[in-house]
């Protein structure tokens, strides 16, 4: 029962947790890590809505912006998860499909390639009614850092 | 002294201004109006630094989704002050090329192409210390709302 | 027997492959279309090797600009078989995952959204060793051409 | 007079012009350099139109994907001549503004930023007649080839 070996029994979703409330900016997005898919290492975290999110005061619909970061976590995550640390994001492409309406969103990221310096990463988001509202692939560095 | 001719007579950056008020996801952004250009239309943004900002509690530096957040919002302005309303964001990307550490941010985008139903914006993102962090590119739609 | 009922019998793949003819830049890359899924849409192309797509005399591997082409085309031919006519593309995104080296590659296309105005397909780069090489994402436009 | 001197006191054109020429798949495209710029670093290459280059056989008008293909090594080749050597495409964007109707293009290509692992690129097509027709931006692998 060292604390070491308490750590190494904990999941991937376990740790996925502790890394996603980490950030400061996540104070702001507040995102909940769901599901760690064992088989293919999808990562799927869904957003709370809260009126904050909008990009008007007196209309439903989310700012671009706030599905930007979500994206942008989402994808990392599911890097992060495969190679077990941060990696920097290098670019990232956002498909806004519809508009995402009041509601929770979600997002699920898959790893498209790894390689030893850069890895893909694909997301969908789903509004409340599972609709695809966006598409995100964010390409992240994953050269180990310089000692 | 009619209220539309007190209207006609702001600026454009004075309307920015208002506009950048009204999206809720701004109030935790807080981004900063600083020119438009009266020659090209290039609208540059200030970002003041604030904590919540960090991607880690514990180093400095932005978190990826704030950058992308400014990029999508600076973007915009630029298409939405020439063609004098809200376009929505169909895609963006956006190209890191440095860690943005702590310190205000600004953005300056430009329009490089607008038509009837569609609008190309140039975003780049400089520090405090006037280096560059990251580019971006959105697509925005100029079709006039459906009646 | 009218050339009408003759054509409307024609299947979708029969149409894709005149489509496919037609382009005078086809002559060079010279793609060939295998499959028109009925359930989904989806479209799959094969490139034939031919040394011409080479980016060096002495070494295997295509040129960056020949996948983007295949990228181009199967991408539209998703979306001109869902929509039934030519149209024109407005982006594209590429990301080259590995090295094509000689051989032929297979091209899969998806539609992930169409709306009244806009199309957002979807591309998957195999070689033949079914190794995934590319990836691409496309928007096009679906608005009627101006009469 | 050693080979090796006379190598060096060729020019950075000279030396794109050679490299140009190289690439089997350029033996379609031609592509002509025409400058570098001592400033800046900017590459410019002029695409001299053929009809091989058409979407359509009775129409005017570049097929995307020779668009394509002239962005991507108008992009590398501003790397190269800065980085000394052939750099690999990581990814692409390319962004048509404009239908580009028969006629020569040029292609203008300037480094926005290199680092120890990537580059970024970016790249302005115009027509003959000057109209911006594409925008392009690719990311580049500035690694040296693993020994």
């Amino acid at each position: 029962m060292s604390p070491a070996s308490t750590i190494s029994e904990r999941s991937p979703l376990d740790r996925l947790r502790d890394e996603m409330e980490r950030p400061p900016y996540h104070g702001f997005l507040r995102p909940r890590p769901e599901r760690v898919d064992d088989a293919t290492g999808a990562v799927t975290i869904t957003l709370p809505f809260r009126p904050e999110f909008r990009r008007a005061p007196d209309a439903p619909g989310y700012h671009g912006g706030v599905i930007a970061g979500l994206i942008d976590l989402a994808a990392h995550a599911a890097v992060a998860v495969r190679v077990g640390r941060m990696v920097p994001t290098i670019d990232l492409r956002i498909d806004y499909l519809r508009v995402a309406l009041d509601g929770d969103l979600s997002a699920t990221a898959s790893v498209r390639r790894t390689g030893r310096t850069l890895a893909v990463s694909d997301v969908e988001i789903t509004d409340s009614e599972a609709r695809l509202v966006a598409l995100g692939r964010g390409l992240f560095s994953t050269a180990p850092p310089a000692s």
